[in-house]
């Protein structure tokens, strides 16, 4: 593995998120108010709606389901890094119905925050940068 | 959104959490102990039973179930804030059985740890209060 | 609970782990190439087949299984301490499948790497050591 130069925490958010909103843009648009380049993220709460995606590996690409009830969400995991000049939120989601059946996969726009707080750990550095991978066709940090 | 005031990172904790007792009151206890008043907290390890809820949106209350079995602790993850004048732990969870298939929910007292890891990140500035929201009836962020 | 000395925050890493190679012990070389004793870890992606383990409390051991097939890596979340003079990494993993539905268990070796974007924070202080627990069987803190 090439040697990875650390990165310093920088400032550090515990907040709610608004309600009805959608949940990845809400993220995307709190880490581009505050200028939050790079960095970690987490939240729990519920939703009214999820949109997620699967990855194929074979069809590089994502598949995609929406799921058009309330759920609880138990874990919102994942990064933030630089896409075309502005922060990307790369997260996944695990979530659970009245059954406490646990669904996730990649969080897609189209998913509605109930109550949701999350926390931001700003890293402060050279930020991560997503450009489209030949081999995978996702946007990986170069 | 309102602006965010960033918090600064303060003490940091990696520790075993102790066997037979209740997971959620553990933490609030060590919490209450340490006088860590907001922060964030994360745990893996398995336990010996579960007490999990699911917020009905519609009802706006909480539905209950016990799971009376060995499981792994996949994953809880939560934050640490103000409630009545002390360090509440409001945390979701994800657990595995023997079929390593995942049930979780909010986690609630009732849940009996066998071993679990706990990592809990303090955070420094104006604690989070809990207060009873009229719209949802949970206790939220004001 | 015995009182617990904080760590201190050292160094912060967000990396890509390298494609086909082994998840756990890919992470356990970058803890030990960098030097990173005692921490937490965090990671999302993608996997290409997965080895996950359930602690049977009652027997005092490890089952097994291995799902041979590419699933979305919702979380993987663990700590970083010593286990025989090296940096052992204690990971729990939750993964979907495109039917978005979830599995998850101890993360062992024999788990494949697609594309695993991860998050390393280095506590500073008296590292973790892990020995053989005589009641549990399991490698525990002391």
């Amino acid at each position: 593995m090439a040697e990875e130069k650390p990165y310093l925490t920088g400032r550090t958010y515990l907040f709610r998120l608004p309600k009805g909103k959608d949940l990845v843009e809400s993220l995307a648009d709190f880490c581009h108010d505050n200028q939050v380049k790079c960095g970690i993220i987490s939240v729990v709460g519920c939703v009214a709606s999820v949109t997620l995606g699967y990855y194929d590996q074979a069809k590089k690409r994502y598949e995609k389901t929406v799921i058009n009830k309330p759920l609880e969400l138990l874990h919102l995991t994942g990064n933030i890094s630089i896409q075309d000049n502005r922060p990307m939120i790369h997260a996944h989601v695990t979530l659970a119905d009245e059954e406490y059946n646990v669904t996730g996969g990649h969080l897609l726009p189209g998913t509605k925050i109930h109550v949701c707080e999350a926390y931001v750990q700003e890293l402060v550095g050279e930020p991560k940068v997503r450009r489209t991978d030949k081999v995978t066709k996702l946007a990986l940090w170069g």
